[in-house]
């Protein structure tokens, strides 16, 4: 029987993304700097979004103070999936209403001009912001590493921005497929090379995000998207980095979920877990699926949807995050027992154990 | 075999709802009656939206606009789902920026306050409309009938207008139940009282929009959703009238949505029609499915579509329809391009039949 310090905190994170005994059910939280805390905002009105993206200090303060606040099993970078776009060689400029990517991908010629960039010198600041994090919080606790997935980034490229129903995608899949293709085959090179340099620079793990996905069908899925999901976790495959990779709104995909190559499959409320595991095979890890509008309730009801979830999995091969990003107007003592509820849970033959909001762990004594 | 005169338009489309031998497949199109139409534009200019809603002949004007521009299948009432909001006891508006409901509902108070009413008089312009429109069409054409699905609407009435994220509705769900399913129970009555009165207005089939569905868990839509679903459509059951009930990204609620007792399911672009079958059963129609956005390009692209969601059924119990309703700035041309590779689709052993831009069906000689 594991003791309660049989693994620290990179080790268990890591355990649990390949479905191995853990001691406890680890937990963060997408968006997990940002908005809803107070600190964040303290630095936001001095600084601007793409001020502490690029400033290393400044990015990897805002990284921690969720993990110093609430304790998290995790620290990701904080960053934008924009960021690659810009690398690319397009504008990008963060007004208050949400980012904007000035003159859209809508061209043959808009696609060429888009270049291959070197990782450790167009986004240098963001290895750099990973680094200081490793050291701040030392070799026993995983950083995240993140980018977004080709077709959810090819979308933010041909939209502009981020709102919307990227119909000016959906009709360029429809209309000029091999013009899409084109844009995604470049982004996914570029965007293994950036993961690639956040890993060198010591992320433990890295996440894809696929936020447009759902907005697929099951074809279009298995055709567009995971041709390049696949080329990106791929180039990937011989750092034996863990990739997580997140999509929303995707039951219809499962098939194709199954093979992209990620470890981990992070999915929403949509897709039952207990499902999942069965469709999915115990050698791809889970990470999600609570409901971030359960965190605006309390935190005796955080706590239940916590162990809900938990309860569909056996807290095996099963990272405990939100569905989707964190909301703005969620309170952070609701944040606080999302990630206390998992990292309490009691697992089969493994001592509880607490943790204190510095992020610590404190043995609370043998049980069970 | 039966020739292209076997079936008038309304005995046609209701065996596709019942899954028995059809002269074509029958097509329309959500929202069709709307913005992408000139002369629809041209009568918003003179009226407000409202105004059309609740002046039986107006309304009935923009509905018969896409029969007479594009020749559907079938003629949907030009209405809204709020009127059941408003004729219950809740202020509407519906300024440029959409539909607002004032006085959201947050309490036990709100609700007890929302009242039964009588459609014959708080909602009379309705059935007006549609006996207008059956005038205006004679017998053989199918009139809809249609209404908001009780979860769908309770979103609505929570949030007071139709945007966001309904982190009210969802936080209501997991920190009142109680007061939840008090205002669904209330608005499911309501409903099955207001499709009643429609259908004895004339309406041939009534269709449920349930927009909101796929912001539910699956166990969710079985707790929240269905058996409200269920009540609207089982006192409907002795009209004989099919009902249609429309849900969006609810590939996960399969289970339920088969127990439903709709007599036709209308599906997105993430369920594909020929899963829907073999889960669904021959029992139950299926309408759908092509993404509206596909009619942002071409005819010949629209056509395509069209084929390819036919072919996922081979044209038995299904009507042709978009997962959601037309955007705005569809061409007109790809709309009737639509409608038209519907009816025009080959079916074995069926003549084919031409129709023309007034929707009268205009043999064109036995092919096949």
């Amino acid at each position: 029987m594991p003791s309660t310090h049989t693994y620290n905190r990179k080790q268990n994170f890591l355990r649990a993304c390949r479905g191995e005994a853990v001691d406890h059910v680890p937990a963060w939280i997408m968006r997990q700097a940002g908005r809803y805390l107070p600190e964040y905002q303290a630095v936001r009105e001095k600084h601007s979004f793409l001020e502490i993206c690029k400033t290393p200090e400044l990015a990897a303060e805002v990284s921690l103070q969720p993990f110093r606040r609430l304790g998290v099993d995790a620290v990701i970078v904080f960053s934008d999936i924009l960021i690659v776009a810009e690398a690319m060689g397009m504008a990008l400029e963060v007004p208050e209403s949400g980012p904007v990517l000035r003159k859209p991908i809508r061209d043959v010629t808009a696609v060429k001009r888009l270049r291959a960039f070197d990782p450790h010198v167009a986004t240098q600041f963001v290895g750099d912001a990973i680094r200081e994090i490793c050291r701040a919080v030392g070799p026993d606790v995983p950083v995240i590493g993140f980018a977004g997935a080709p077709w959810t980034l090819a979308c933010y490229m041909i939209e502009g921005k981020t709102r919307g129903e990227i119909a000016t995608s959906k009709r360029m899949l429809y209309a000029r497929p091999e013009l899409l293709r084109a844009l995604l085959e470049k982004i996914a090179d570029a965007t293994a090379l950036y993961l690639q340099a956040q890993i060198e620079a010591g992320a433990a793990v890295v996440q894809l995000f696929d936020t447009w996905a759902g907005e697929l069908t099951r074809d279009e899925y298995f055709s567009f998207a995971l041709p390049v999901t696949q080329r990106v976790i791929h180039a990937l495959h011989d750092s034996g980095t863990p990739v997580i990779l997140y999509t929303k709104g995707t039951a219809h995909c499962i098939a194709s979920l199954a093979v992209t190559g990620a470890q981990v499959l992070s999915v929403d409320w949509r897709i039952e877990l207990d499902e999942a595991r069965r469709k999915f095979g115990p050698h791809i890890g889970l990470q999600g699926n609570v409901d971030p509008r359960v965190l605006l309730t309390s935190p005796e009801i955080v706590a239940d949807a916590v162990r809900a979830t938990i309860a569909k999995t056996g807290g095996i091969g099963h990272i405990v995050n939100l569905g989707h990003g964190i909301l703005p107007k969620t309170p952070v003592e609701n944040a606080a027992a999302f990630v206390r509820a998992a990292q309490e849970f009691k697992l089969p033959g493994v001592a509880t154990r607490a943790r204190s909001g510095a992020g610590r762990a404190v043995e609370s004594g043998a049980e069970n």
